[in-house]
Protein backbone atom coordinates (compact mmCIF):
# COMPACT_ATOMS: atom_id res chain seq x y z
CA UNK A 1 0.00 0.00 0.00
CA UNK A 2 1.07 3.59 -0.93
CA UNK A 3 1.94 5.80 2.25
CA UNK A 4 -0.37 8.17 1.66
CA UNK A 5 -3.95 6.79 0.70
CA UNK A 6 -7.29 9.04 0.38
CA UNK A 7 -8.87 7.58 3.25
CA UNK A 8 -12.48 8.53 2.28
CA UNK A 9 -12.04 6.20 -1.21
CA UNK A 10 -10.28 3.33 0.59
CA UNK A 11 -13.37 3.27 3.15
CA UNK A 12 -15.75 2.64 0.00
CA UNK A 13 -13.90 0.33 -1.64
CA UNK A 14 -14.25 -1.80 1.55
CA UNK A 15 -17.79 -1.12 2.01
CA UNK A 16 -18.51 -2.05 -1.49
CA UNK A 17 -16.03 -5.41 -0.54
CA UNK A 18 -18.41 -5.92 2.30
CA UNK A 19 -21.39 -5.59 0.32
CA UNK A 20 -19.92 -8.01 -2.46
CA UNK A 21 -19.37 -10.39 0.11
CA UNK A 22 -22.53 -10.46 1.87
CA UNK A 23 -24.26 -10.72 -0.83
CA UNK A 24 -22.92 -13.88 -2.56
CA UNK A 25 -21.90 -15.29 1.21
CA UNK A 26 -24.41 -13.94 3.72
CA UNK A 27 -23.93 -11.60 6.81
CA UNK A 28 -22.07 -14.74 8.86
CA UNK A 29 -19.51 -15.17 5.15
CA UNK A 30 -18.41 -11.35 6.02
CA UNK A 31 -15.38 -11.75 8.15
CA UNK A 32 -12.96 -9.43 8.32
CA UNK A 33 -10.78 -12.19 6.20
CA UNK A 34 -13.18 -12.75 3.56
CA UNK A 35 -13.89 -8.85 3.09
CA UNK A 36 -9.65 -8.34 3.11
CA UNK A 37 -9.38 -10.83 0.45
CA UNK A 38 -12.40 -9.95 -1.65
CA UNK A 39 -10.99 -6.47 -1.61
CA UNK A 40 -7.85 -7.47 -2.01
CA UNK A 41 -6.12 -6.54 0.93
CA UNK A 42 -3.79 -8.23 3.70
CA UNK A 43 -5.93 -9.21 6.78
CA UNK A 44 -3.33 -6.74 9.00
CA UNK A 45 -4.00 -3.89 6.42
CA UNK A 46 -8.42 -4.49 6.48
CA UNK A 47 -7.87 -4.71 10.95
CA UNK A 48 -5.82 -1.28 10.96
CA UNK A 49 -9.21 0.17 9.66
CA UNK A 50 -11.76 -2.68 11.73
CA UNK A 51 -10.56 -4.60 14.32
CA UNK A 52 -13.69 -7.02 14.64
CA UNK A 53 -16.40 -8.15 11.95
CA UNK A 54 -19.13 -6.10 14.19
CA UNK A 55 -17.41 -2.90 13.40
CA UNK A 56 -17.27 -3.48 9.94
CA UNK A 57 -20.52 -4.36 9.50
CA UNK A 58 -21.05 -0.97 11.71
CA UNK A 59 -19.32 0.80 8.90
CA UNK A 60 -21.11 -1.16 5.98
CA UNK A 61 -24.80 -0.20 7.35
CA UNK A 62 -23.91 3.13 7.90
CA UNK A 63 -22.80 3.65 4.25
CA UNK A 64 -26.04 2.59 3.15
CA UNK A 65 -28.12 4.85 5.49
CA UNK A 66 -25.23 7.66 4.26
CA UNK A 67 -26.10 6.75 0.76
CA UNK A 68 -29.85 6.54 1.04
CA UNK A 69 -29.94 10.00 3.02
CA UNK A 70 -27.61 11.41 0.15
CA UNK A 71 -30.19 10.23 -2.17
CA UNK A 72 -33.05 11.73 -0.71
CA UNK A 73 -31.14 15.21 -0.10
CA UNK A 74 -30.07 15.46 -3.87
CA UNK A 75 -33.80 14.60 -5.33
CA UNK A 76 -34.98 17.11 -7.64
CA UNK A 77 -38.76 17.07 -6.33
CA UNK A 78 -41.82 17.98 -8.71
CA UNK A 79 -43.53 20.72 -7.62
CA UNK A 80 -46.68 19.31 -7.12
CA UNK A 81 -46.89 18.02 -3.86
CA UNK A 82 -48.54 14.72 -4.26
CA UNK A 83 -46.33 14.28 -7.05
CA UNK A 84 -43.62 15.12 -5.08
CA UNK A 85 -44.41 12.37 -1.86
CA UNK A 86 -44.36 9.90 -4.96
CA UNK A 87 -41.07 10.91 -5.98
CA UNK A 88 -39.98 10.20 -2.37
CA UNK A 89 -41.27 7.36 -1.76
CA UNK A 90 -40.26 5.73 -4.82
CA UNK A 91 -36.92 6.73 -3.85
CA UNK A 92 -36.99 3.86 -0.48
CA UNK A 93 -38.01 1.11 -2.73
CA UNK A 94 -35.81 -1.66 -5.20
CA UNK A 95 -36.34 -0.20 -8.00
CA UNK A 96 -32.79 -0.49 -10.03
CA UNK A 97 -29.37 -2.79 -9.40
CA UNK A 98 -28.25 0.37 -7.11
CA UNK A 99 -31.29 -0.13 -4.65
CA UNK A 100 -31.38 -3.77 -4.72
CA UNK A 101 -28.12 -4.27 -3.68
CA UNK A 102 -28.39 -2.00 -0.66
CA UNK A 103 -31.83 -3.56 -0.17
CA UNK A 104 -30.15 -7.52 -0.11
CA UNK A 105 -27.95 -5.69 2.51
CA UNK A 106 -30.31 -3.76 4.92
CA UNK A 107 -32.52 -7.18 4.89
CA UNK A 108 -29.24 -9.05 5.87
CA UNK A 109 -28.57 -6.43 8.66
CA UNK A 110 -32.33 -6.37 9.52
CA UNK A 111 -31.83 -9.92 11.16
CA UNK A 112 -28.30 -9.34 12.84
CA UNK A 113 -29.30 -6.05 14.34
CA UNK A 114 -32.17 -7.90 16.40
CA UNK A 115 -29.03 -8.87 18.54
CA UNK A 116 -26.38 -6.44 17.97
CA UNK A 117 -26.41 -2.93 19.94
CA UNK A 118 -24.25 -0.70 17.68
CA UNK A 119 -25.62 -2.23 14.78
CA UNK A 120 -29.26 -1.68 15.56
CA UNK A 121 -28.77 1.55 16.56
CA UNK A 122 -27.47 2.71 12.49
CA UNK A 123 -30.33 0.70 11.46
CA UNK A 124 -33.07 2.39 13.61
CA UNK A 125 -31.23 5.79 12.67
CA UNK A 126 -32.69 4.62 8.82
CA UNK A 127 -35.73 3.33 10.28
CA UNK A 128 -36.07 7.16 11.93
CA UNK A 129 -34.75 8.74 8.08
CA UNK A 130 -37.99 6.84 6.15
CA UNK A 131 -40.20 7.20 8.90
CA UNK A 132 -39.73 10.91 8.36
CA UNK A 133 -40.41 10.44 4.48
CA UNK A 134 -43.72 8.83 4.78
CA UNK A 135 -44.77 11.61 7.29
CA UNK A 136 -44.02 14.16 5.07
CA UNK A 137 -46.28 12.17 2.86
CA UNK A 138 -49.29 11.55 4.85
CA UNK A 139 -48.91 14.92 5.66
CA UNK A 140 -48.91 16.31 2.53
CA UNK A 141 -51.89 13.86 1.42
CA UNK A 142 -54.13 15.28 4.22
CA UNK A 143 -54.35 12.36 6.19
CA UNK A 144 -56.64 12.44 9.51
CA UNK A 145 -54.48 10.71 11.49
CA UNK A 146 -50.72 11.70 9.31
CA UNK A 147 -48.93 9.26 12.56
CA UNK A 148 -51.11 5.89 11.59
CA UNK A 149 -51.05 7.04 7.89
CA UNK A 150 -47.47 7.51 8.10
CA UNK A 151 -47.13 3.69 9.43
CA UNK A 152 -49.14 2.14 7.24
CA UNK A 153 -47.21 3.49 4.26
CA UNK A 154 -43.84 2.70 5.90
CA UNK A 155 -44.96 -0.82 6.90
CA UNK A 156 -46.10 -1.64 2.92
CA UNK A 157 -42.63 0.10 1.81
CA UNK A 158 -40.66 -2.28 3.77
CA UNK A 159 -42.51 -4.98 3.92
CA UNK A 160 -42.25 -4.43 -0.55
CA UNK A 161 -38.32 -4.50 0.47
CA UNK A 162 -38.40 -7.75 1.65
CA UNK A 163 -40.54 -9.41 -1.24
CA UNK A 164 -38.43 -7.84 -3.79
CA UNK A 165 -35.55 -9.32 -2.35
CA UNK A 166 -36.93 -12.98 -1.85
CA UNK A 167 -39.31 -13.18 -4.34
CA UNK A 168 -37.83 -10.58 -6.76
CA UNK A 169 -39.45 -12.64 -10.29
CA UNK A 170 -42.68 -11.51 -8.64
CA UNK A 171 -42.01 -8.21 -7.70
CA UNK A 172 -41.05 -6.33 -10.97
CA UNK A 173 -40.39 -2.63 -10.34
CA UNK A 174 -43.58 -1.61 -12.37
CA UNK A 175 -45.60 -3.62 -10.17
CA UNK A 176 -43.82 -2.24 -6.84
CA UNK A 177 -44.45 1.56 -8.50
CA UNK A 178 -48.89 0.22 -9.14
CA UNK A 179 -48.47 -0.75 -5.56
CA UNK A 180 -47.47 2.61 -3.63
CA UNK A 181 -49.82 4.23 -5.56
CA UNK A 182 -52.29 2.30 -4.50
CA UNK A 183 -50.96 2.48 -1.27
CA UNK A 184 -50.62 6.12 -1.45
CA UNK A 185 -54.47 6.75 -3.35
CA UNK A 186 -56.06 4.84 -0.01
CA UNK A 187 -54.85 7.57 2.50
CA UNK A 188 -57.63 9.21 3.03
CA UNK A 189 -58.58 12.29 5.29
CA UNK A 190 -61.50 10.41 6.62
CA UNK A 191 -61.32 8.50 9.53
CA UNK B 1 -30.17 -40.38 26.23
CA UNK B 2 -32.80 -43.54 26.88
CA UNK B 3 -32.40 -45.92 24.06
CA UNK B 4 -36.26 -45.43 23.51
CA UNK B 5 -37.02 -41.43 22.72
CA UNK B 6 -39.89 -39.64 21.75
CA UNK B 7 -38.50 -38.21 18.21
CA UNK B 8 -41.29 -35.71 17.61
CA UNK B 9 -40.64 -34.50 21.08
CA UNK B 10 -37.15 -34.64 20.98
CA UNK B 11 -36.58 -33.08 17.50
CA UNK B 12 -39.57 -30.41 18.81
CA UNK B 13 -37.35 -29.52 22.13
CA UNK B 14 -34.14 -29.23 19.48
CA UNK B 15 -36.53 -26.44 17.94
CA UNK B 16 -36.81 -24.69 20.82
CA UNK B 17 -33.45 -24.63 21.85
CA UNK B 18 -32.60 -22.93 18.55
CA UNK B 19 -35.25 -20.41 18.54
CA UNK B 20 -33.86 -19.72 22.45
CA UNK B 21 -30.18 -19.36 20.76
CA UNK B 22 -31.36 -17.03 17.77
CA UNK B 23 -33.34 -15.07 19.47
CA UNK B 24 -30.12 -14.33 22.02
CA UNK B 25 -27.29 -14.63 20.38
CA UNK B 26 -28.90 -14.19 16.26
CA UNK B 27 -28.39 -16.86 13.83
CA UNK B 28 -24.72 -17.04 13.81
CA UNK B 29 -24.88 -18.16 17.03
CA UNK B 30 -26.48 -21.22 16.39
CA UNK B 31 -24.20 -23.84 15.67
CA UNK B 32 -24.58 -27.07 16.32
CA UNK B 33 -22.44 -26.65 19.55
CA UNK B 34 -24.03 -24.28 21.06
CA UNK B 35 -27.82 -25.31 20.50
CA UNK B 36 -26.02 -28.95 21.99
CA UNK B 37 -25.46 -27.11 25.64
CA UNK B 38 -28.09 -25.18 25.49
CA UNK B 39 -30.50 -28.20 25.30
CA UNK B 40 -28.51 -30.00 26.98
CA UNK B 41 -27.63 -32.88 24.56
CA UNK B 42 -23.69 -33.60 23.32
CA UNK B 43 -22.74 -32.11 20.42
CA UNK B 44 -22.46 -35.91 19.32
CA UNK B 45 -25.86 -36.76 19.76
CA UNK B 46 -27.44 -33.65 17.92
CA UNK B 47 -25.05 -34.41 15.15
CA UNK B 48 -26.83 -37.83 14.77
CA UNK B 49 -29.77 -36.00 14.31
CA UNK B 50 -28.51 -32.94 12.10
CA UNK B 51 -24.90 -32.82 10.39
CA UNK B 52 -25.23 -29.40 9.88
CA UNK B 53 -25.97 -25.81 11.34
CA UNK B 54 -27.89 -25.46 7.81
CA UNK B 55 -29.70 -28.90 8.64
CA UNK B 56 -30.54 -27.36 12.02
CA UNK B 57 -31.72 -24.14 10.77
CA UNK B 58 -34.16 -25.33 8.02
CA UNK B 59 -35.77 -27.67 10.61
CA UNK B 60 -36.30 -24.98 12.86
CA UNK B 61 -37.94 -22.50 10.35
CA UNK B 62 -39.69 -25.61 9.02
CA UNK B 63 -41.17 -25.96 12.43
CA UNK B 64 -42.35 -21.96 12.33
CA UNK B 65 -44.12 -23.11 8.99
CA UNK B 66 -45.59 -26.00 10.44
CA UNK B 67 -46.82 -24.05 13.70
CA UNK B 68 -48.32 -21.26 11.48
CA UNK B 69 -49.79 -23.54 9.32
CA UNK B 70 -51.43 -25.71 11.96
CA UNK B 71 -52.78 -23.29 13.95
CA UNK B 72 -54.64 -21.40 10.65
CA UNK B 73 -56.15 -24.72 10.28
CA UNK B 74 -57.20 -24.81 13.08
CA UNK B 75 -58.77 -21.53 13.72
CA UNK B 76 -62.46 -21.25 14.24
CA UNK B 77 -63.52 -17.99 12.04
CA UNK B 78 -66.48 -15.82 12.48
CA UNK B 79 -69.39 -16.56 10.54
CA UNK B 80 -69.04 -13.10 9.27
CA UNK B 81 -66.66 -13.35 6.13
CA UNK B 82 -65.32 -9.49 6.64
CA UNK B 83 -64.48 -10.39 10.50
CA UNK B 84 -63.45 -14.22 9.30
CA UNK B 85 -60.61 -12.55 7.11
CA UNK B 86 -59.32 -9.81 9.98
CA UNK B 87 -59.53 -13.12 12.33
CA UNK B 88 -57.45 -14.70 9.59
CA UNK B 89 -54.45 -12.23 9.08
CA UNK B 90 -54.45 -11.19 12.71
CA UNK B 91 -53.31 -14.56 12.87
CA UNK B 92 -49.97 -13.97 11.15
CA UNK B 93 -49.22 -10.67 13.24
CA UNK B 94 -46.71 -10.72 16.45
CA UNK B 95 -49.46 -10.22 18.87
CA UNK B 96 -48.23 -12.23 21.65
CA UNK B 97 -45.57 -13.78 23.39
CA UNK B 98 -45.41 -17.06 21.05
CA UNK B 99 -46.03 -15.34 17.91
CA UNK B 100 -43.23 -12.39 18.52
CA UNK B 101 -40.53 -15.34 18.77
CA UNK B 102 -41.83 -16.73 15.64
CA UNK B 103 -41.66 -13.53 14.23
CA UNK B 104 -37.91 -12.50 15.17
CA UNK B 105 -36.65 -16.30 14.35
CA UNK B 106 -38.31 -15.43 10.80
CA UNK B 107 -36.47 -12.46 10.50
CA UNK B 108 -32.98 -13.65 11.23
CA UNK B 109 -34.00 -16.22 8.81
CA UNK B 110 -34.91 -14.26 6.14
CA UNK B 111 -31.52 -12.73 6.01
CA UNK B 112 -29.59 -15.81 5.76
CA UNK B 113 -32.38 -17.47 3.10
CA UNK B 114 -30.93 -14.60 0.89
CA UNK B 115 -27.78 -17.17 0.42
CA UNK B 116 -29.07 -20.56 1.22
CA UNK B 117 -31.17 -22.53 -1.18
CA UNK B 118 -32.43 -25.18 1.48
CA UNK B 119 -33.97 -22.16 3.93
CA UNK B 120 -34.81 -20.41 0.90
CA UNK B 121 -37.23 -22.86 -0.29
CA UNK B 122 -38.61 -23.42 3.15
CA UNK B 123 -39.30 -19.87 3.21
CA UNK B 124 -41.12 -19.64 0.69
CA UNK B 125 -43.41 -21.86 1.66
CA UNK B 126 -44.19 -19.66 4.13
CA UNK B 127 -44.80 -16.62 2.28
CA UNK B 128 -47.05 -18.71 -0.29
CA UNK B 129 -49.33 -20.00 2.55
CA UNK B 130 -49.69 -16.16 3.90
CA UNK B 131 -50.06 -14.77 0.20
CA UNK B 132 -52.97 -17.42 0.05
CA UNK B 133 -54.67 -15.90 3.44
CA UNK B 134 -54.29 -12.50 1.67
CA UNK B 135 -55.54 -13.67 -1.30
CA UNK B 136 -58.59 -15.21 0.61
CA UNK B 137 -59.21 -11.79 2.46
CA UNK B 138 -59.24 -9.71 -1.06
CA UNK B 139 -61.24 -12.03 -2.21
CA UNK B 140 -64.16 -12.06 0.47
CA UNK B 141 -63.51 -7.91 0.58
CA UNK B 142 -64.76 -7.97 -2.92
CA UNK B 143 -61.40 -6.59 -4.57
CA UNK B 144 -61.55 -5.35 -7.89
CA UNK B 145 -57.96 -6.79 -8.49
CA UNK B 146 -57.43 -8.97 -5.60
CA UNK B 147 -53.73 -10.23 -6.66
CA UNK B 148 -53.04 -6.80 -6.38
CA UNK B 149 -54.77 -6.07 -3.28
CA UNK B 150 -53.20 -9.60 -1.98
CA UNK B 151 -49.80 -8.16 -2.78
CA UNK B 152 -50.42 -4.84 -0.72
CA UNK B 153 -52.32 -6.79 2.38
CA UNK B 154 -49.00 -9.25 2.33
CA UNK B 155 -46.69 -6.40 1.92
CA UNK B 156 -48.23 -4.68 5.06
CA UNK B 157 -48.33 -7.59 7.28
CA UNK B 158 -44.49 -8.27 6.65
CA UNK B 159 -43.30 -4.75 7.00
CA UNK B 160 -45.55 -4.51 10.51
CA UNK B 161 -43.73 -7.85 11.24
CA UNK B 162 -40.45 -6.15 10.71
CA UNK B 163 -41.46 -3.03 12.52
CA UNK B 164 -42.45 -5.13 15.42
CA UNK B 165 -39.66 -7.10 16.27
CA UNK B 166 -37.19 -4.43 15.23
CA UNK B 167 -39.13 -1.47 17.38
CA UNK B 168 -41.26 -3.01 19.82
CA UNK B 169 -42.10 -0.05 22.03
CA UNK B 170 -43.51 1.75 18.86
CA UNK B 171 -45.65 -0.76 18.14
CA UNK B 172 -48.07 -2.27 20.38
CA UNK B 173 -50.48 -5.12 19.72
CA UNK B 174 -53.34 -2.58 19.43
CA UNK B 175 -51.68 -0.68 17.04
CA UNK B 176 -50.92 -3.20 14.61
CA UNK B 177 -54.70 -4.40 15.34
CA UNK B 178 -56.07 -0.97 14.19
CA UNK B 179 -53.10 -0.57 11.45
CA UNK B 180 -54.43 -3.97 9.81
CA UNK B 181 -58.17 -2.59 9.95
CA UNK B 182 -57.49 0.52 7.94
CA UNK B 183 -55.45 -2.12 5.75
CA UNK B 184 -58.46 -3.67 5.20
CA UNK B 185 -61.05 -0.80 5.22
CA UNK B 186 -58.59 0.48 2.27
CA UNK B 187 -59.17 -2.49 0.15
CA UNK B 188 -62.10 -1.00 -2.26
CA UNK B 189 -63.91 -3.15 -5.23
CA UNK B 190 -63.10 0.31 -7.32
CA UNK B 191 -59.73 0.91 -9.53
Amino acid sequence: MPKVVDHEERRRELAEAVWRVIRRDGIDGASVRTVAREAGWSSGALRHYFETQSALLTFAIGLVVDRIEARIASLELPADPRAAVERLLLELLPLDEERRAENEVWLAFTGRALVDPDLRARHAELHDAQRGACLRAATVLGAHDPALEAERLHALVDGLAVHAAMRPERLAPDRIVALLRRQLASVSPRD
